[in-house]
């Protein structure tokens, strides 16, 4: 990899916005709705709606189960946020949050064949959002939590997946943590390392570093082997039982109780030492974490500095102090851990089996399925798949339903064989609406300098 | 017009409601997202989404209104219901609601071009509605309220029009009351009569009747001259000011105790008596308003029975007792009296110059126009527009545009020619959505027997 300045990158990074402006006031936004159903003429309006709509209504009053299957309902998931946490903007509120929930159900419905709403809510309180989530229920099949600050967003999570008769995901928790479980079950798998036997440096415990952290307990790091670290009194220090931990941390205390077995005290360095894995979501780069802090990780170390818009530390950085291998939250650096290869196939796949919730055990199986597919296509492109291999999302779509069958929390029972061609219908379906809006000049060309 | 019997009629109706389940079925309802900009390849992501969709959110942060610029917000309208009063089924919830919803939203975007979400809520509660639409201004630039219950609606309309910072409509309402002004408007002008002068026979003050009679005050005719007809101890009688009128009918009290000036008593056959125009939501016919009661009516009468499914009272019979004019509110009777005429292009006029509110105004100027629509093609085809005159929509787009501009409630300052060129490409934009995606094979042909 070709060393870059700090410039230079952030002068690249320039691009996208500029052209961003552009096209979004040339669009007018990026999502629009369109009918399923031909119109044949105005008595079809008849059919469709008055008076031969109260056919299906009856239908679904008598069973309700069947508004997923008489209306679009149950392929419907609402990109909820109230804005107080989006991108590195921090709260910007639900107007200025729209075009990050707009573009998001532009990558549910282009790569997962997900039909998403955003919905930003006017309010930030915890027990409202979860009051306006419940009250939307009827309207939805999946709810995704997005961009929602800390500590509130695990309290809202938790409530909601306990309380809620819909699958309720939080895509910055869930989502982020299952792609870096994806890479790293792909980069222990290069460096022949056992998850059950690796130490990890987890720096950072927002949302995502929190979420990451119970993720990879699930998938087998015992959790003494963590070390976490975050800033207590302004200062970078690995967490210990002697500290308040549920005070300073709140939502979060029962977990980082139970890491860090030794006891190990200090900061980054210590937590570094002799360590296998490092994972960080503390804030953006570059020089945060410094090479001479790489050097005391183990043997075939890996890195993952995932701060946006650029990383704890360089990449090459990384390399040349000696780490194996190494990601980042950056397109246009090797190894991207990007939460776009997961959300869209993940609810592909709890949608076409009406899963009531989304398990752990369906996040571990998003995570082997994309690590597998990456494996088998070659690991030396990337260790994670990229937007544009659609055969990831189908697979991982494919297992998410398996394992919610396996687990008895889907309402359809189907075969792998049939689930994989509903999947795949349904995702190449979206991509062809895309391509009949653009060939019939509905959609006119993204013009870009 | 040749007689037909209830039974040959309701046979009549089981067709689309056999079509009905066979579609929604085959297709999985009717609406669903697409893209409104051209994804080239993955590199668009950058663009759309992170890390170049942070300026849009910039942009907006720093002034709001721009979220209706860049992004599609500013086409968006929730179509709002609790599922109390669905069609002619009553309190059957919000599931059950969903397919009217969703056939709305199929209207709002082939007929308007109006991007319209379903969005049926868990919650009864009056407050807690307001509470919700409240909520979701920031994701609408509209508001929709569909098959609410009444008083509540009344309690809630109010409200939210007081209170709310985008404009909110309820269909069932200022919608139903803005197609029969129009009718009245063309029917007035075949006979000859007046709207300061006519005396009007309300039978039924729910949800429509009430907006009816509002609104016809509005449009000039004297509140006196209004003869209320509605159930006391379960008998017809019109309303006179010996009553509790408030208590009887809940929000309306104040506005029925203007109307009736002669204090006129009796029941239905009293209302009709002399009187040149009868409107009625009572209830599913036939036979609740009796041939012998038209022809107490005064000469040149006009006959609006409008109970879906069947009027209360066959159209053939109030011809010949001697009314001049008769309109329903089914299709296969001529001169429909329907809502899908109105709220796609007055909500169309509303998002193009961004109007604030709707006002009482801007549904006279509507229901003004589609009368002269139906006036200059010649009123012997139909009385009022119907869905498949395009011409009309785009006509009351403009009309309500200036309106809305005349009022001072728009933020958009547009001329009528330049307004008209901007609701014709969004109108015949969308219908081309529709058969783009049927030529392309994305949207398969819909076959009924």
């Amino acid at each position: 990899m070709a060393e870059i300045t700090k410039e230079e990158l952030l002068a690249k990074a320039k691009k996208p916005a500029q052209d961003s402006m552009k096209l979004h006031a040339f669009y007018g936004g990026k999502m629009q709705t369109a009918p399923k159903c031909q119109v044949r003429d105005i008595n079809d309006f008849a059919v469709y709606y008055t008076p031969g709509v109260a056919e299906p209504c009856r239908a679904i009053q008598a069973d309700e189960s069947r508004i997923n299957e008489l209306t679009n309902r149950g392929n419907t998931v609402a990109v909820v946020s109230d804005g107080t946490r989006v991108l590195g903007l921090g709260d910007i509120g639900p107007k200025a949050g729209y075009p990050v929930m707009e573009g998001k159900a532009l990558l549910f419905k282009h790569l997962g064949g997900v039909d998403a709403v955003p919905i930003c809510l006017g309010t930030k309180d915890p027990d409202e959002i979860i009051q306006a989530v419940k009250w939307l229920q009827p309207s939805f099949a999946g709810i995704n939590l997005e961009d929602i600050a800390n500590p509130k967003c695990f309290y809202i999570l938790d409530k909601l997946r306990e309380e809620a008769e819909i699958p309720v995901w939080h895509d910055d928790q869930q989502g982020t943590a299952t792609v870096v479980l994806a890479g790293l079950y792909s980069a222990l798998d290069i460096v022949g390392k056992k998850i059950s036997e690796v130490t990890i440096a987890q720096l950072g415990i927002g949302g995502a570093g929190t979420a990451v952290t119970r993720l990879l307990i699930k998938a087998g790091v015992p959790a003494g082997n963590i070390r976490v670290v975050d800033l207590v009194d302004g200062k970078s220090t690995i967490l210990t039982n002697d500290l308040d931990l549920e005070k300073l941390f709140k939502y979060r205390g029962e977990m980082l109780s139970k890491t860090n077995a030794g006891n190990l005290k200090g900061g980054i360095s210590e937590a570094l030492t002799g360590t296998d894995v490092m994972i960080s979501f503390m804030k953006s780069g570059p020089g945060v974490i410094k090479p001479e802090q790489i050097k005391l990780m183990a043997k075939d170390a890996i890195c993952f500095p995932c701060a946006n818009p650029i990383p704890e530390i360089w990449p090459w950085e990384c390399l040349e102090a000696g780490a194996r291998i190494v990601g980042t939250g950056r397109s246009d650096f090797p190894n991207q851990v990007n939460n776009s290869i997961g959300f869209p196939a993940i609810f592909r796949g709890v949608l076409d089996v009406r899963a009531k919730t989304i398990t752990d055990g369906m996040c571990l199986v998003a995570a082997r399925t994309l690590a597998q597919y990456a494996k088998e296509r070659g690991t030396e492109k990337d260790i994670c798949p990229r937007m544009d291999e659609p055969e990831s999302f189908i697979r991982v779509a494919v297992e998410v339903g398996m394992e919610a069958q396996k687990e008895g929390i889907a309402e359809i029972t189907i075969s792998r064989e049939d689930l994989r061609k509903k999947v795949e219908t349904v995702i190449n379906g979206s991509r062809a609406v895309h391509d009949a809006l653009v060939n019939a000049g509905c959609i006119a060309p993204a013009v870009t300098d």
